[in-house]
């Protein structure tokens, strides 16, 4: 028997624009509409971010809830995943929305190089939202962009600052980071079954690696994020 | 026949004090003392940190030239690498002694967690750096404090960023970081070997691990950092 395949969607990241896409969900109208339309395709998971009117990615707890509201409305049952992103906030602002309880956030523990900039998570910033997410029982999407940060979610849950079992999302293809490569993913999955066994994990290929990414990760009994 | 292995010194680094272990080289003569009798003893290559009077790492130029004087007069032949790490100085400061055209310099790639801190390499400030050290042709160790580290050095190499070929230091056992694995080192030399096949690379285990990361990395063909 196969296990099911979860499909996360995430409907707006912080970085696209309408004038990039026009199809991009900016409004909260527009992402719960968009998210409903993913969930009637079948995915589990809304992985979300708000904006500002400007478009702007914003970290502002009452966005974040009626974003929540609406889609608790009009797709029931549907995992929604918060992010706690760096490009929406600095330092605590970032989890200022976890007491909100969303079933799930994003959490990095690590910190890499982005196409522009240092992705920094901190890591006293890392241990406040993991505790915020034990304290709101928020299941933790690890974000790995890099091998070591699967390591230290295996310490963070050895040591309790994550609840067990971990679900971890291997995100490849983003510039000056991890690139989309198959050997690495490969000894991601063999990392994960070793250090933590009893977990679950999806990978993310970034902008033109998608669908190679997603190909790889199904085919290798973990997640897809699209 | 086996090749020679290059043990490099690491003579002071840029956090410990006089009154962690009063051994530590400080000033400039107790540095060229102590790189001397590491020279005597086998060591091939000085990594080298300076200090300002009250033992805080500093970046300044004046220093470096000092200590590189002192060096080649005292330790004939050995390779004098100049660290550009994080510690000692923001920006551009962190390579305003290149021009003195060490034979080698330290040079991160990356970003990555630090036991308190993020250590932050922004893609631009580590493009400046591995231009500066093409221009002063001085050979770069390419500090890997996670796996995607080695991929942008062989990315840096691909694109004529850095000359060939590349000689990198796997750092191992930082609190946050890359802990001493030996799975991932067994990794990371397949790594190399698979993307950087002409290259040279070496291993640091950071405090407790130093001596068996050394041990891995003679074994498997790599060199010893001190
Ligand atoms: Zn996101
Ligand atoms: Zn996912
Ligand atoms: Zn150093
Ligand atoms: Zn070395």
């Amino acid at each position: 028997m196969s296990k099911p395949c979860i499909i996360c969607v995430a409907i707006t990241g912080s970085v696209p624009r309408k004038s990039d896409n026009p199809a991009v969900p900016i409004t909260l109208s527009e992402q719960v509409e968009s998210t409903h339309a993913a969930y009637e395709a079948g995915a589990s998971i809304c992985h979300a971010h708000v904006r500002n009117d400007d478009e702007t990615p914003s970290s502002d707890p009452e966005k974040f809830a009626r974003l929540k509201e609406g889609l608790k409305a009009h797709c029931p049952g549907m995992i929604l995943q918060f992010s706690t992103g760096g490009r929406s906030g600095a330092g605590k602002e970032r989890g200022g929305m976890l007491s909100l309880r969303p079933d799930m956030a994003s959490l990095s523990v690590g910190s890499n190089n982005f196409p522009t900039r240092v992705y920094e998570n901190p890591p006293d910033l890392v241990d406040w939202l993991a505790s915020e997410m034990l304290t709101y029982q928020i299941k933790p999407e690890i974000e790995a962009f890099d091998l070591s940060h699967i390591h230290q979610a295996a310490k963070m849950q050895a040591d309790g600052r994550l609840a067990a079992p971990a679900y971890v999302q291997f995100v490849m293809g983003v510039k000056n980071a991890m690139p989309a490569d198959r050997d690495v993913f490969d000894y991601y999955v063999r990392t994960m079954a070793r250090l933590l066994p009893d977990s679950e994990w999806c990978a993310a290929g970034i902008g033109r690696h998608q669908i190679e990414v997603n190909e790889w990760s199904v085919a290798a009994g973990g997640h897809a994020r699209t």
